[in-house]
């Protein structure tokens, strides 16, 4: 029986594979013979008679929860949530991250954004909470929270990254875990606030500053040195997040947020920001934001978050339970600009094929990108590079480690812990199996 | 002291205003006046020391609250919620809000998200929950959830609106209510899913089937006859909102997503598709969707939400404190296309002046519209309009008024409660206090 509209009947139809392993053109439609085996209906009749999907459910026959004030998720849902590295807040840094193998799109949800917080999550009365811009300026100046809702706002999409995001990829062997241990560091949304330029214009900044002070008003009271020209350029004072004001451990009630560059820098708390000529040297930045490179040089006062890409599905934690056709999708984000192309392989790298990137693509915000495979149940290697409108593409892991040598240090080494960049590839080796491993290439 | 980097000082500097009643350039720039009384900093004092702001608060000398496996929000923003119409859940309809005018930026979270469910949210397991596809089929199908997932997924940012959001609107007198009162049955989300196209070449429709008879698993069962011409365009299984799984009430595990169409079509846990060649006339489309117009005719089978708009800063509940500089701010979306141009006025639509739209612009999805304004403490009347690509324009209220007639009928009329999409303006009344009231002109 032909059930398939644009000819072909199951497997017999001929696919178009664009490089080794399976992958087939990023605009091939299904109905040539990607039909899925298995979903084509037992117990449907022709007359639309199904007596098996068609029982009443036991959700059918009787009236269901109250709606609440505020959603909630399904508790079938219960599992996607962020692991701690400190569940029980003990006097210590804390971490929460994303869990990417569970979400897709392009938006995190805020209640899933990764948070790193070094002394928990201050209860600030926004009521209370003021922000001072003083240093090198004409008049230095006191905003309210209420004024501050009064000025001109954007809204932009952009990812924060921990500059320490995927440490676990300088381990010498692939560390065997999911997304979320690996690269749960960074997320995604969008965020509404006030221009940082905007206030530089209210204060008048004196022509020989050139680089700004900004200070949080939690415990930590962290402060990085921030060239002013990022402040000029494209700095928010973030008041709302996905729509609603920042959430607590988020920064409420206002974050500094500088689009790419890593998240130490995005102040959370702001409570005043100190217009200088020189940077401050200050502890975080002198210490632990400066890893030392092969050569001994310290690598410091790098901002951006560079170019890098990962397939979020299939990936470690699921499996494939049988040959046939699946989508590879994934996230690609560069903190230099917007996301170009990215060449996903099956082959571990033998050959590239190029995948569909979900528009509209944002600057130094996620994209989405897909590809269809067809898996024939043989051993294959999956892995994303890619490439932004700069020109900038993901290292090849081999050069990667060359040019940065961590693989060569312990990770507990201090120094190249904080603030390590990875920006080369995840590879995911699928068994005959199906089953799932992290693996080098 | 000239404290503004672009010349002028305070009040003095020359506006160049755009429209009555203080309408600003949508391009204009800060620093030319427009600083707001009371922001400079008393107690700041040139050289940054600044006694007051940078005191330590409270929360900055102990440590915070321990960061969980979910994100949540500062207790200060516990009334940022939904109003309810049934709270205890009593069997029948239930109503929850989107609080507009507390919200920023064009993402509605998901637990804000308005919903109307007529039966509560069912609890339904994704591991049980079936799709069938069939009716004018070559081979009807079932999907489980987890064939589904293996399905090409599109990423996509819609509104979803009920058709009879805006209900008050209809009133002879306008009634004063915040947005959430008014227009809360409108939000906005990132929506991921499957497209039903890719699943109509799947079963192999029959070439004489024009609708489409989706229902949901829920004990509502709710249906709606769908032209299959939308199935073929832009209709979507949504799997993900704004990057997670479907909230229950939102449809979890799968809902239809029809961009741009009324609400109750966007049928959630939907279990079955029926492919036909005639509308089912069923309950809900035969007695509540079909309002009754001035000449008797009924208002049958239209399904698009037409281009609209409303300001949300500033906006009833809040108020002007002093006069002086304020960015009028709101969301404009048309189920037709992308947003072209919002206009905007200050004097109850004697003059109008083009607002900004925030880019990037998307098709049938909330965009946000800026535009500067300078109050100079006498009344005006505030109030937007918008275009989309297609030329479509919100209507004048006596036009609107006079096509569909319905303030001559009570509210109560149910032929004309459930869905009566209102379009035309929305307008706040500032007085010489500052105060704001719901006006029509």
């Amino acid at each position: 029986m032909g059930i398939l509209k644009r000819g072909g009947a199951g497997w017999s139809a001929p696919d178009e594979f664009v490089a080794g392993n399976g992958l087939l053109d990023r605009r091939a439609l299904l109905g040539r013979g990607m039909i899925l085996a298995g979903a084509a209906g037992v117990g449907v009749g022709a007359s639309g008679a199904a007596a098996e999907p068609l029982q009443e459910a036991e959700w059918s026959t009787h009236q269901g929860q109250t709606v609440g004030v505020t959603g909630v998720r399904s508790r079938f849902e219960k599992d996607t949530v962020r692991i701690l590295s400190n569940p029980k807040g003990e006097p210590r840094t804390q971490h929460a991250r994303t869990p990417h193998h569970l979400l897709n799109g392009t938006i995190t949800p805020s209640h899933l954004h990764f948070t790193i917080l070094h002394n928990g999550i201050p209860d600030i009365d926004p009521a209370q909470h003021k922000l001072v811009i003083h240093g090198m300026v004409k008049q230095p100046m006191v905003f309210t929270m209420d004024k501050l809702m009064r000025y001109p706002m954007v809204t932009r999409q952009t990812f924060v990254e921990c500059g320490g995001n995927s440490s676990p990829m300088f381990s010498n062997e692939p560390v065997q875990a999911d997304l979320q241990r690996l690269h749960g560091l960074v997320s995604n949304s969008e965020w509404t606030g006030v221009l940082l330029s905007t206030l530089l214009d209210e204060v008048g900044v004196d022509p020989k500053a050139v680089w700004m002070l900004p200070e949080g008003a939690d415990t930590a009271e962290i402060t990085r040195s921030v060239p002013l020209k990022k402040a000029w350029d494209d700095a928010i004072l973030v008041l709302y997040q996905n729509g609603e004001r920042l959430m607590a451990e988020q920064g409420f009630p206002v974050r500094l947020l500088l689009p790419g560059w890593e998240g130490n820098m995005n102040i959370k708390y702001v409570h005043r920001i100190k217009i200088t000529d020189q940077p401050a040297m200050t502890y975080y930045e002198a210490r632990n934001y400066s890893p030392v490179l092969p050569d001994y040089k310290a690598y410091k006062f790098y901002f951006v978050n560079e170019v890098k890409s990962f397939i979020t599905n299939p990936s470690f934690g699921s499996s494939l339970k049988e040959p046939g056709y699946y989508e590879i999708s994934g996230i690609a984000y560069s903190g230099s600009g917007t996301i170009k192309r990215v060449m996903v392989s099956a082959d571990g790298g033998k050959s590239w094929a190029e995948a569909a990137v979900q528009g509209p693509a944002q600057d130094k915000a996620f994209t989405r990108f897909h590809i269809p495979w067809r898996w024939d149940g043989s051993p294959a290697i999956l892995t994303s590079r890619a490439v932004d409108d700069g020109g900038n593409i993901q290292p090849l892991r081999a050069d990667f480690v060359k040019a940065r040598g961590e693989t060569l240090k312990p990770v507990t080494n201090t120094n190249g812990f904080y603030s390590q960049h990875y920006n080369s590839l995840t590879s995911w080796g699928v068994n005959a199996k199906g089953e799932i491993a992290h693996v080098y290439v």
